[in-house]
């Protein structure tokens, strides 16, 4: 029997001002920060313990992982960072406001783009400063995995690749290992684990700074899941994630 | 050419109430936190960039580098913790303040301590608190690692055996490295970078929060160190460090 923990990152700066985010790397809000903290201390509280964690390169999933394990007392334990765990990279909506984006698009397309499982946002070129080339923090990514634009199938192929060779060798292994990532990243960890169906995932919302605790078995399938928290904070949140207008990913 | 930068961290709150620190995990403290900010954002002013990072198991070091990447948005390097960075294991004088010390074994001896190469401080017994092995940290650290208390010679063979096995192999491979660490540690490795004597290394302070930047030939030898930071702002923290006063070990 295994436990594995994921966590969403916490409020960011664009998450506030309603902006498509993506890859761009924003921080957290002041709340967010409060958020991750607040995590952190459930975690302690529940007596959990980790021997290793995994963040994507976006500093607003670090920096949740960073405020968790420092509740925790856990800020000296291995952290790997990956571009594999990054959110969802949303092409040229990245950077825009839902009402731009609308007005522009119309809100249904908008709607398509945000919760349908292989409909491609419009790509980047790469001659645009956010085509990911040309952000040192990619630059030994070879180019073949260098998104222009990435529907949530893509994204769950490379979550899933990740997951194969980095992650689960180590929970077999007998390590117990938090993820701090985003929310179309973890979408990919969970339809994986709780093997869903792609209108299934595209239908789960993860409320952000909540731990979502799972209890594996040798074979890594689900014996038990659930949100740590009280049952009103955990619906409160899981609402907020759902709301279409609100733009967090 | 190589360059290669170390922190020594910031103020902790045993600094701040004058306690041998040592292997004990005491935070940093506002002031500490301060100081870090303030390196990263003169290692941002000055252009610097790293690669992968190396720290401590200890939250003082972990923290003072976090803060330092985070001012250089540089968060999503790799960053690789060890307990071979440690401070030096001050043995049974871990919590106890430079007056309880001078009162108990006399002023000499406690200077003898602080500053002589090879004289280890009164050891922990295997039952104390104190001892590592009582610390879930270092359950993957064999046995014949574990102090019991050190002298900054034991210090100097742990960091130099780290250094070799995986610092030395990143730069050579062209990494642009930082390290933060303690006191002792980075004097041991000052001592193998500068070729410095036993009596030379223990005369030398290693001001907080102000990186020392080397830059390395071929073979690792220094052509040129220095600190970042008004020649003021250095000196000052140069004469804090070596006040015999004052312990920050």
């Amino acid at each position: 029997m295994y436990k594995l923990v994921l966590v969403r990152h916490g409020e960011s700066e664009w998450n506030k001002s309603n902006l498509f985010t993506g890859w761009t790397d924003v921080d957290l809000s002041e709340k967010g920060v409060q958020e991750a903290k607040e995590a952190g201390i459930l975690l302690k509280e529940e007596k959990f313990v980790f021997d290793v964690a995994f963040t994507s390169y976006l500093k607003r999933a670090i920096k949740t992982l960073y405020f968790v394990l420092d509740a925790m007392n856990l800020l000296w334990i291995p952290t790997h960072k990956t571009w594999q765990l990054n959110e969802r990279h949303y092409g040229a909506l990245q950077g825009l406001s839902k009402l731009t984006t609308a007005q522009k698009y119309g809100e249904e397309q908008v709607l398509l783009w945000r919760r349908s499982y292989d409909v491609l946002p419009p790509a980047l070129t790469k001659e645009d400063e956010r085509y990911p080339r040309n952000d040192v923090k990619y630059k030994d990514v070879p180019d073949q995995f260098i998104p222009l634009s990435e529907s949530l199938k893509e994204t769950i192929v490379r979550v899933e690749d990740y997951w194969e060779r980095e992650i689960k060798p180590q929970i077999l292994a007998g390590k117990k290992v938090i993820i701090s990532a985003h929310g179309n990243s973890l979408r990919a960890l969970i339809k994986y684990l709780d093997n869903l169906s792609a209108e299934e995932i595209i239908d789960l919302n993860i409320p952000t700074g909540t731990p979502l605790v799972y209890t594996l078995d040798d074979q890594l399938k689900p014996l038990e899941k659930y949100y740590l928290g009280s049952e009103r904070r955990v619906e409160h949140k899981i609402e907020k994630a759902a709301d279409p207008d609100k733009i967090m990913e």
